[in-house]
C-alpha cells in the first residue's frame, strides 16, 4: 500500500505524530536512547534530548529549584555563567594540579545546598576530578557533572559514579554537532527551560531528531567500545610528546588527565602569537578554550591554577599519528626559540 | 603542506577556533548568514541561529525585559508556554475566521507594554495574520512574529513586513532539523537565555553547526525560488480538495490561509478516531498539533475559532500529487460516514 503523508505542517519524521510514520521516527528517537542509557546504565527515561552540552548544561543548572550551588573555579563557561546569572553560588578553587579537594567541596555545602555540579575533565587542562570521592564526601545532595569531555575517555556509568545529573554530547566524540543529553535521575525535580511542545516528558520543548540522536548514540558506542586501545595509545603519545618539550611547564596534573590532553605554558612567549605562528605552519592547537579566543586575558582555568607564560593546548584525536606530533615537536620548538629570541 | 589538526577538545569545523580551519567553518557559516538575510533584507548581524524554531521562539519572548506583552489566543505553544511563564500578557482573541483585528491589538496596547508578538500564519489552521497592517497599528512597540509555517510561502521582507523580530526554522521548510534563526532588528535589547561562549554576538551561547546553517540557508533559497509556482499549484489542490468535502467545515479563513492548509469539522465523527482509521488505510494527517496530540481537548486555536466537531489537519507538501489527493477524498467520505453511522 502506497502510503499518502500530508502533515507538512509538522514535518517529516515528527516524533510525536501518531501515524505510521510518526511512529517509526519515535521508534528511533527511543532506540537510541535506549542505546545511550545502557551506557550511562540509567533508565531510558532519565535521558533528555537537548540541542548542545551547553544547553544541557544550562538546564542543569538554571532546572534546578532557587537555592545555593556549590561548584568549582574551572568549570566550563556553559556552567560557570548560569551560575553567575543565578547567583548564590560558591566556587571552590581547585589545587594547583587542576584537581578539587572534595573535602573542599564538602566544606561549602549549606544546609539550604540545592545542587554540587562540577566537570568531570576539564576542557583546558584536562585534569580529571574525583566525582566518585564528592558524591561520596557530600552524600544526599544532588551532584551534576558535566562530562562532555570526559565521554570519550572515562566510566560513564551514573550508578557508578554517583551523579544525578550528567551532561553529554556528540560533537566531543566523533558525533554530530546539535546533540546533547541530560541524565536526570529520578526523583531529581528539574523545571524545564525550553517551553512549547510536551516532548522529553515536558523537561525539553522543540521537535527531537531522530537521526541526530542515533548518530549520537553510535558515536558513543563506538567510544565505549574503542575506549580501551584508544586510552592506552593516546596516553603512549601524550606522555611521549611532553617529554619531548622540556621548555614548557605542563599545566593540570601529569597523571590524572584526560589521555589526549597536553596543556603547556611557555615563559617569555605570547601564547596567541605561538598558536598562530603554528596555524601558518599548518598546525592548528588552541589556546584557552575556543569559545573565548576573542579575549587575550589568561582564562579563568588558567588563573586558577596559577599558570603563567603563553599557553597552548594540543588535544589529540584518534587519527593522531606519532609521526605528526614528531612534526609538531620540531616546529614548536623553532618556534618557541624564535618567539623568546624576538 | 599537509596541515595537522590538534583541537579535538573543540572539536572539529569549530567557527570559533582561530586557525586556518576554523576560519573555513566561519567563513560557511557566515556565507549562510548572509544568504539568509538577503531573503530576510536585514543585515547579516541581525540573524541569530539557534537549535529550533522553538528556541528562537523563547529567546523573543523570555529576552524582552521584563513588562508588558500584547499577542493573541492562537499562537504556537512555543509562544503561549513562555507567555503564560512571564504572566503580565493580553491574549487578543481573533475573529471567526481565525484572523486578528489590528485595531483590537492596539486596544490592547499600555504605556509599558514591552512587545507584541504575532504568529504570521497559524500552524493548526493555517490562517494568514495581517502582520504589516499589526505594525502600521501599533506604531513603535517592538513586534514579533513567528514565522515558521509561513517561511515556505509568504513574503519574509522584515522591511516590507514592519517587524522587529522574526522567527524561522529549517525543518518547515524542507530543510534540517535542529536548525532555526531569529531576526532581531538593530537597536532591539534582548537577553540570551543560553548561557556560556560568547556566539552569536553574545545572544546565543554554543557551538554552531555551518553545516545545518548552510542546509537552512539553500532549503530556504529554494523555497523562495520556488514559491510562485508552489503557491500556485496548492492553491489549487488545496480549493479542489475542500470543494469535494461537502461534508466537512473548513475552519479558519477560505483565502487569507496558507496555501497547504485544510483544516476541517465534522460533525458527529470523533476527530483522534478518523485520523487513526486514516492511518489504517495509509494516510497520515493530523488531529491538532502534532507536538500535543497527547492530549484529546480540543486545541486552544480549535477552541478561540469556537470550531466544534471531528477535527482533522490536512497540509499539502511539495511532492502532493493531485492522484494522492483523489485516493485520500474517496477514503475520507467513506470514513466519515462509516463513524457517523457507528
Amino acid at each position: 500500500m502506497k502510503r499518502i503523508f500530508l502533515d507538512y505542517a509538522a514535518g517529516i519524521d515528527n516524533p510525536s505524530s501518531v501515524y505510521a510514520s510518526g511512529r517509526a521516527a519515535k521508534k528511533l528517537l527511543d532506540d537510541a536512547r535506549s542505546r545511550i542509557a545502557k551506557i550511562l546504565n540509567c533508565r531510558a527515561e532519565e535521558l533528555v534530548f537537548t540541542g548542545s552540552g551547553t544547553e544541557a548544561n544550562n538546564l542543569a543548572i538554571f532546572g534546578i529549584p532557587e537555592g545555593h550551588i556549590v561548584s568549582t573555579n574551572i568549570e566550563h563557561h556553559s556552567i560557570l555563567r548560569p551560575l553567575e546569572k543565578r547567583g548564590d553560588v560558591v566556587f571552590v578553587p581547585v589545587e594547583p594540579n587542576g584537581i578539587v579537594n572534595p573535602q573542599d567541596i564538602n566544606k561549602a555545602i549549606r544546609p539550604d545546598t540545592k545542587l554540587v555540579s562540577v566537570i568531570y575533565a576539564n576542557n583546558e587542562i584536562g585534569t580529571i576530578q574525583p566525582i566518585r570521592a564528592i558524591k561520596k564526601a557530600i552524600g544526599k545532595v544532588p551532584l551534576h557533572t558535566d562530562a562532555c569531555q570526559a565521554a570519550g575517555f572515562l566510566n560513564l556509568n551514573v550508578q557508578e559514579l554517583g551523579v544525578d545529573l550528567m551532561t553529554i554530547n556528540g560533537s566531543k566524540i566523533y558525533g554530530p554537532h546539535g546533540v546533547g543529553a541530560l541524565f536526570v535521575r529520578r526523583g531529581v525535580k528539574l523545571a524545564p527551560q525550553l517551553l512549547g511542545g510536551d516532548q522529553e516528558r515536558g523537561l525539553r520543548a522543540g521537535t527531537q531528531n531522530p537521526a541526530l540522536a542515533m548518530a549520537f548514540a553510535k558515536a558513543l558506542e563506538t567510544c565505549n567500545t574503542q575506549r580501551v586501545t584508544r586510552i592506552v595509545k593516546m596516553t603512549k603519545l601524550r606522555d611521549w610528546f611532553i617529554s619531548q618539550i622540556p621548555e614548557a611547564k605542563l599545566n593540570g596534573d601529569a597523571q590524572e588527565r584526560l589521555p589526549n590532553n597536553i596543556n603547556l605554558s611557555f615563559d617569555d612567549v605570547d601564547g596567541e602569537m605561538l598558536m598562530l605562528r603554528l596555524d601558518l605552519k599548518g598546525i592548528e592547537v588552541s589556546t584557552g578554550a575556543a569559545c573565548t579566543v576573542t579575549s587575550n586575558e589568561p582564562s579563568h582555568v588558567l588563573q586558577a591554577i596559577g599558570a603563567t607564560g603563553g599557553n597552548i593546548r594540543i588535544t589529540l584525536g584518534r587519527d593522531t599519528t606519532k609521526k605528526d606530533l614528531q612534526q609538531v615537536v620540531k616546529i614548536l620548538k623553532q618556534e618557541v626559540e624564535f618567539l623568546r629570541k624576538n
